[in-house]
């Protein structure tokens, strides 16, 4: 029996995981240096490779840290002085703005229910603050912020910095990376790795950001030193070393594919789930609106005992995430990242036919 | 023909690490969610093992963290107010002192040469120190401070608090960790795992002064978050779950060996080439003094061209570690971790004696 994990992250390994590791072990890889030609060609590899895939700037800077909430903590240090402003719809969004009140910012807030999202370029923002957060996908509530509201918010704030959590959707969501100053992701979501890594692509406007004021000096993980040792292809610590290797491998499967045919099979999974679940009277989508409903992290509301459902499939090999929180009785949450082919689709839909 | 790495880390793998990744990956372990009953119990048992390995008093603390580099942030933001004092040998203390200035503390040092050391209770201490922070082992320079010498601090000094860098000795520096508030070490050292691991053991006379330094509020990272997450074995973010895992499986081995066995292990080795190295006019250690002389991390100088040196070495699948920043034209550092054999030590002496 073939086991497929659906759970929003971590998540079903890439293929390559196994093959991959594998050789590593074999070759010695993960016994070398960080400071080594190999790593920095390794981490060089890993940026164009990236960049090429999602459209990034040159002049962007890849950092690595540990994690997403990493990312968070990192971008509230280097980029804000005094405010920030955060759109929260869920728990991930809610982490955001937490973080930068614990570093004693200032933090004003536009937040709706879980389940409920928004046009993030609809509402007004303080003059004062330096930095918008925003969550793309808020993978707690299955909810996404629309992207062409994202790029409307940015052409109306450009004396602002914008910061989008892309955790679950990133290689998903067509951003245009050009009017976003960070965006963070982690492996464990849409590239099928072992969790442990967090990826940030920041822009030369936060960098400049940065150092004007003049926060930039703190610390290993301020923008400065991780820029300084970005430009060698390395990392000031030693870092999670089989995550980026590992990631390059993904990343090159990933360009093989070609981004545009990784976002239409998304869409068409997408598809083939959220037409199951609206036609059929067991289920219902937790997020209705299809403008707000998370293409990669899917909300499946059961009539039944979502935890007896989710019990059964998984004597099937079919794993599913529970809702997050309360939401766990009647919802189940459905990963559909890269990892996930639309045969592990057809056979999830079926199994919910039957089983359900 | 097989390879050996000396390096002091990354360094050679455990060997428990092909079989225990295959059976992850087969049994899909690295898709679990840190949030699981699994999690939990495997966190709980890397404590457990931990230790009792060590004799860590049961009501300490064990936090994870990205790297060595994030435990010496974390120390210093969660249980320095206002100032700290640093004992520097090499790179590592110093990155330890510049991390407390950089978090704007005020931080004084004792500082020696490269290649000399200390009994780190013969200074003073300024009576405004509220952390003590050493280096027991100085990678760096392969220099050790003596364990007898800072059980001696800790009893001159029980008003303060006492950070040990343990990196690359720990499990074998026979420290009283009832005698200590904060020890940290990466798992790519004396666990020979894969980097991106870092682990911290925390005293509760630490996290008490956290908690009434009013300093232990900020951010996901701060001991009081970390400790509530950890009563439940888990962590705040989604942390490196395969380096714990795998953590869990070297720890295992680690007590069935014994404590004894592996520090009697490394003596017996060091032994081999320390006295090698004295014998043979080809080489000579770099740190002649015995009492500081690193048991675990060993600068070999050598009278040749050190990187020829290594080059024929690894011809024969023997990796040294190179002289750290401008040492490395005369000398190799030769890491002596539980992973590496008495037979590996007897064949790298064999092929530094007919190379050399």
């Amino acid at each position: 029996m073939d086991r497929i994990c659906f759970s929003p992250g971590p998540t079903q390994l890439h293929a390559c995981v196994p093959d991959a590791l594998n050789r590593a072990i074999e070759e010695g890889i993960l016994s070398r240096s960080h400071r080594s030609e190999w790593f920095s060609g390794m981490a060089s590899s890993v940026k164009q490779q990236l960049f090429e895939l999602l459209g990034v700037p040159a002049d962007y800077r890849l950092f690595y840290v540990a994690s997403a909430t990493e990312a968070m903590e990192r971008t509230i240090q280097n980029l804000v002085r005094a405010k920030s402003h955060h759109f929260v719809a869920g728990s991930f969004g809610d982490r955001f703005y937490q973080t930068s009140l614990e570093w004693g910012r200032e933090a004003s807030l536009t937040k709706v229910n879980v389940g409920d999202s928004f046009d993030v370029d609809l509402f007004d923002i303080d003059s004062e603050t330096e930095l918008i957060c925003i969550t793309q996908n808020e993978t707690s509530a299955g909810t996404q912020v629309p992207v062409d509201s994202i790029h409307r918010m940015v052409d109306l704030h450009s004396n602002k910095l914008i910061a989008v959590d892309v955790v679950s959707t990133c290689p998903y969501a067509p951003l245009d990376y050009s009017k976003i100053d960070v965006a963070f992701f982690s492996v464990q979501k849409c590239f099928g790795l072992p969790a442990g890594l967090g990826v940030m692509i920041v822009s030369p406007k936060a960098m400049e950001a940065a150092a004007e004021k003049g926060v930039a000096a703190k610390g290993y993980h301020s923008f400065d030193v991780l820029g300084k040792w970005e430009v060698e292809g390395q990392t000031p610590e030693t870092p999670n070393v089989q995550g980026i290797y590992l990631l390059n491998e993904v990343l090159c499967d990933y360009l093989k594919r070609g981004i545009e045919a990784i976002r239409s099979d998304i869409d068409l999974k997408f598809d083939l789930l959220d037409s199951f679940s609206r036609r059929d009277a067991r289920f219902e989508p937790f997020v209705s609106d299809h403008r707000y409903c998370s293409r990669t992290a899917y909300g499946l509301e059961y009539k039944g005992d979502a935890f007896a459902l989710r019990k059964s499939l998984a004597t099937e090999g079919i794993e599913l995430g529970a809702g997050y929180g309360d939401l766990k009785k009647t919802q189940s949450r459905i990963a559909n990242f890269p990892v996930h082919s639309v045969s592990d689709f057809n056979r999830l839909v079926e199994a919910l036919d039957r089983l359900g």
